[in-house]
C-alpha cells in the first residue's frame, strides 16, 4: 500500500491534532463540474458511472485535480443495495430514483434476505480502482444509507418527504418494519466491510430521512441499527481502525444519543450551530459540518464570512471535519466552491495553534 | 356577543387550570372528510371556498359537527397575504401554489408595500361569518404564514423544499430580503389585528418553512420578524388578550429562543419529545403538538397508544393544547381521527386532577 500523503481528515475524525480543519464536500462529484457532466454524457447515465469502476474513478477524482480537498469519496449511490435485493432500481429524467418493485405489503418483506455481495461487486471494484487512482494523495471514503433511510425506499417505491406508507407500516405492523430493518443492517454491514477490505478508509453512514421521525421512533427504527452496523464494522487487512460518521440530516435534536452509539463522528446539518453541538457532544466524536449548501450560490465574500463564523463556533482544537451540511446542488458555481475549500483552509489554522 | 361554552382551548393557552387537555387539528377542515370534498366540488375549488364567506364557514364547521374539537380554525390559506401584495396566487392540479409574479429581483422587491386590508376583506367578512355561525361553541383561530414564509412562496413563486433562490437573496443581498420580511410583518399585524377585530379569539403563526434556516439564520430572518409580530397584537375590543401560538416547522433546536419573543404558545412538531421541550422552556409558554399526522392512517389502537404517550411525557399539570405535528393528511380514515380526539379527552384527565 501506497503511504497516506494527508492524513488530515483521518486524524480530524480520530480528534486528533492536525494544523487545520480538514474540508471536503458532500456530493463533490457532482454535475456543478462541467468535466462531470462531460463523463455522464460518455457513460450514458448515472448509474453507468456507478456501475463503470473506470467511470467512477474518473468522476471521483475530478473534483481532486481541481481542489486540494483533504479527502475523496466513493462515487455511488445508496440506493446499490436495495437494487441488489432484487427491487430493480431505476431513474426517470428529473423525478429522482424509483424501484420496479416496492416491499410493502407482508409476503415481499418476509421475503427480503440479504443479497449476495457479488451482486455489488462493481462496488468494490470501484473502490479498489479509486484507491489505486489517488496512489495516496488522500484518504478514500466509502459509504452506506442508513437501514431506515434504504427502507424508506423499499417501501414507498420512490424517495420522499413524507413517507407515509413507511409510517403506517411503523405504527400498524412494527415487526415488518423491523424485518427490513435488520435485512438491511446485516446487508450494510457485509457491504460496508467489503468497501473497507476493497480499500475505504473511513466510512460514512448516510441517513437522509431519520429527520422525518419522531424522537421515540428515530431511537427504535434508526438509531438502533447504525448502532448495530457501526458495532458490526472490521478494521483493514493492515489491523488499522476505520474511522465512522453518522449523519442523520434534520436529526440535531438528538445528537447526545447519537453520540452514544460508538461512532467516531457525527455529520450535522446547517440548522444547528455547531458550537452549541459541541457542548452538548462533549469529547465522545468529532463532528464534520456545516455549512448550508445553499451559501455557494451566493458571493465568495459572503462564503468567507460564513465559513469564519462556523469555525469560531466550533472555536479552539481538533475534531472538526468541515463540510456542507448537505450534498452540494448542481447550480454551484465552481470557482465559489474553491473559495470555501480555500476560506476553511486559510481560516482554520489559529484554531490549531 | 355569545358566552363561550368551552373555553378550555384559551385556558390551556394562557396556562391556566383546566379539566383535561384540549385538542384541536391543523387542516382540520380539509380533503379526508367526505362533506368537505363535497363542498369544494360545489365550491370549484379551493381559493373559491376560502374566497366565499359562506363556504368557508360550512367547511369550517364540519369536523366541529363530527368530533369534540376545542376549537375552530378559520378556513383560510397563508398566501392570501402575497396574493393580495399583487403578486397573483394560483392553483394547479396536483402541483400546489403558485404565483404569476415573483418578487426575485430589486426592482420589484423595492416595489413591494403593504397591500390595502380591503383586499382581504373576504378573510375578515369569513372570520365575523363563522363566529356566528360558532354561536360560542368554542374558540376561533385566525392565522397567518409568517413573514420568512411567504418570502419564500413570494421569491420562489411557489413552494420548495430548498429554497435555494431565496436563499441565495439572503447571503448574496440581505438588505434586499429584510426589506421584503419588514413589509410582510407589517402587513401581518395588519391581517391579524383586521381578523381579531372581526372575532377571532386566539391566532397562529405558521412558520412552515423555518426549519430550513441555519441557527443564526433563522434568529435573523424568521424569529425576529415573528417577535414584532407578536409585540403588535392588539386586544379584543372587548380588552381582552388574544393569545398567540408561534409554530416553526422542523424548528424545536431553537424552542429555547422562540419562548422568549412574547408570544403564549409555541406549536411542535413530533421530532421532539413534549416533555423534554416543556423542560426547555420552563414556564414562559404553553405547548401545542405533537403527534404525528402519519399515526392516523394506522390503527385506533395504535392512536391511542401515541396519544397516552405523548401526554405521559408531558406530565402533570396545564398548559398543553394537544394537536397533530402538522396537518391532518387527505388519506386520514375519519374514524381514526375520532379515535385520536377521543383518547386525548379520555385520557388527559387524569393529568389535570
Amino acid at each position: 500500500m501506497t503511504t497516506l500523503q494527508n492524513d488530515t481528515f483521518l486524524k480530524a475524525l480520530m480528534r486528533q491534532p492536525t494544523d487545520y480543519t480538514p474540508v471536503w464536500m458532500m456530493r463533490q462529484a457532482g454535475r456543478y463540474l462541467p468535466e462531470y457532466r462531460e463523463s455522464r454524457k460518455t457513460a450514458g447515465s448515472f448509474m453507468q458511472l456507478c456501475q463503470s469502476p473506470s467511470f467512477a474513478t474518473e468522476v471521483t477524482l475530478q473534483p481532486l485535480d481541481r481542489y486540494p480537498l483533504d479527502a475523496a469519496i466513493l462515487f455511488s449511490d445508496i440506493l446499490t443495495v436495495p437494487d441488489a435485493m432484487g427491487l430493480g432500481l431505476y431513474f426517470t429524467e428529473g423525478e429522482g430514483p424509483k424501484f420496479e418493485r416496492t416491499a410493502s405489503d407482508e409476503a415481499t418483506i418476509r421475503a427480503l434476505s440479504v443479497p449476495d455481495m457479488a451482486k455489488l461487486q462493481y462496488v468494490f471494484d470501484a473502490v479498489s480502482s479509486i484507491r489505486k487512482a489517488l496512489n495516496g494523495r488522500v484518504p478514500l471514503i466509502g459509504f452506506s444509507g442508513s437501514p431506515w433511510t434504504l427502507a424508506t425506499y423499499m417501501v414507498e417505491g420512490k424517495g420522499g418527504t413524507d413517507f407515509l406508507n413507511t409510517k403506517k407500516l411503523m405504527y400498524a405492523r412494527p415487526e415488518l418494519l423491523h424485518h427490513i430493518l435488520e435485512v438491511n443492517a446485516q446487508t450494510i454491514i457485509q457491504y460496508l466491510n467489503a468497501q473497507i477490505a476493497a480499500g475505504a478508509q473511513a466510512v460514512m453512514i448516510f441517513d437522509s430521512w431519520g429527520g422525518a421521525l419522531s424522537h421515540n421512533a428515530y431511537t427504535e427504527f434508526s438509531l438502533k441499527y447504525m448502532q448495530k452496523i457501526v458495532a458490526g464494522l472490521t478494521k483493514t487487512a493492515q489491523g488499522q481502525t476505520v474511522p465512522s460518521i453518522v449523519f442523520t440530516k434534520g436529526g440535531a435534536l438528538w445528537l447526545e444519543a447519537q453520540a452514544a452509539i460508538g461512532a467516531n463522528a457525527l455529520g450535522l446539518d446547517w440548522t444547528v450551530d455547531i458550537g452549541q453541538a459541541r457542548a452538548r457532544v462533549g469529547h465522545q466524536v468529532a463532528l464534520q459540518g456545516n455549512m448550508d449548501p445553499a451559501i455557494l450560490l451566493s458571493t465568495p465574500e459572503a462564503i468567507e464570512k460564513e465559513v469564519a463564523s462556523i469555525l469560531a463556533s466550533y472555536g479552539h482544537g481538533h475534531g472538526h471535519v468541515f463540510n456542507l451540511g448537505h450534498g452540494i446542488t448542481q447550480w454551484t458555481p465552481p470557482e465559489n466552491a474553491a473559495a470555501f475549500i480555500a476560506a476553511v483552509h486559510k481560516h482554520s489554522k489559529q484554531y490549531h495553534a
